[in-house]
């Protein structure tokens, strides 16, 4: 009331107060999708100096034009061209007025239909999607078939030889610990120690009908190990190599006695577990 | 034995027969292929003189490796690109050695993995793949989703809608049977006559679950006839369109009033019948 009497009148004008500024927040994606048309996850460009298309360059930029300012996007797995994702989880930086859940629709807009931000989530500034990880699963789909596999053919493996799951499921439990994991490794990949803890190893049969599925989880896996291990238990399955001999090569810490890298579009990252 | 006693000796070498050549054979193929990478079934080449890759081109080149003869390959059905086909039919003419059982092996083994020849038979002369069919049968595969359908995107169409399956049942009965279907053809397909008979027309739900599948046969299809009664059964099923409409698309045969023509990744050729 008092102001309402001052002898000066004041304009009939609302005090410009600054909206308050969004304050920066980590956020944390699901991310899946389908590898065939990528390079893998891990942003990358040709000695050309011409820019792959990759998951993390995708996704990065698609961020970027949602939140409107520069992000740096990390995933938790760099997944390899050809392999596939249904839980992969990469974190980002921003400040952004966009509520989290409508963060998701709002990249998908910005993203071709191989791949897709599944779930978006606020989580403390320490969350490391990388060092953070406990555990992750992978799936190997093997399609047992002369036939060949036309619609699926970027999706499993095809496999002409029928396959012992008893045998497999033998193998795989020997995998299954805590081990060094150098026998089954890419020679050369750069670590400080390849000793993983693999928690489960199966091979499931029966669905869907003809498939053999290797599921795999762990608390992390070394370059192209998944893919061995896989290419080892189908040559166990196939009758090629002895149970013991998988038992060898993981005391042996020798490559050799492995079974080969299996090609990449059976592989499915599935989740990952912080 | 008047030879035998013959003054002049002959040489102890059997009479040089010439072996029997094969007979020129008409032969049938069944064929699947994923149409996503192709340029459709029919050979073409650009306005520039460049092949384009297609499904007849592939095929007519591996049957010309394997029966080591010039062929030409003619198809029942001349699918769009990106149209799948489970028993597209083709024919062609040889003399071969390669006995039928083994004639699929031996031209798969010159195809790429997205191409297959299901079957291989013997077929009088008269066969013809084109005028011969008496049936054929489409399905449109429709997947209800918000979310994205990465891994089946180029197998399915993606609807965003709820759809009702028993208007679209409704409004698929009104195009069974013989009709003019001037209404439901692209524009300017150069027929003698638009008048087609359709045998059977559903929709199916359930299997796989999230799917809606358009079944369709009749003893012909118009160009792009399959695809517009899906986009018009998909505008019935969510409701923008009344069925009586569709009675009415096809008594004016009217294209206007049927709904718009569906994306080729939904569809695939199941079988044709002679």
């Amino acid at each position: 009331m008092s102001q309402a009497v001052a002898s000066t009148p004041t304009p009939m004008v609302e005090p410009q107060t600054a909206p308050s500024e969004p304050e920066r927040q980590r956020y944390r994606l699901v991310v899946a999708y389908d590898g065939t048309n990528f390079h893998g996850w891990q942003k990358q460009k040709t000695e050309a100096g011409v820019w792959l298309r990759t998951v993390q360059g995708e996704l990065e930029v698609a961020v970027m034009a949602a939140v409107q300012q520069p992000v740096r996007l990390i995933g938790a797995s760099r997944t390899d061209s050809g392999v596939h994702a249904l839980g992969q989880v990469a974190q980002f930086d921003a400040a952004t007025r966009i509520p989290v859940c409508r963060l998701a629709d709002a990249i998908n807009a910005r993203l071709e239909e191989d791949v897709e931000v599944v779930s978006a989530a606020k989580v403390p500034p320490k969350f490391d999607a990388i060092s953070g990880a406990r555990a992750k699963q992978y799936r190997y789909r093997i399609l047992c078939s002369r036939r060949r596999a036309l619609h699926l053919r970027n999706y499993v493996y095809r496999c002409w030889w029928k396959l012992d799951v008893e045998a497999m499921n033998a193998a795989a439990q020997i995998l299954v610990g805590e081990h060094d994991f150098t026998g089954f490794c890419a020679a050369g990949s750069p670590r400080l120690s390849n000793v993983r803890t693999v928690f489960a190893c199966a091979a499931e049969a029966g669905e869907p009908p003809n498939e053999i599925h290797i599921v795999i989880s762990g608390n992390g896996f070394l370059y192209n190990m998944v893919r061995i291990i896989a290419g080892t238990l189908v040559e166990v399955g196939r009758g090629a190599m002895p149970v013991a001999q998988v038992a060898q090569a993981l005391a042996e810490k020798n490559r050799r006695l492995a079974g080969p890298t299996m090609p990449p579009e059976g592989l499915w990252l599935e989740w990952v577990r912080y």
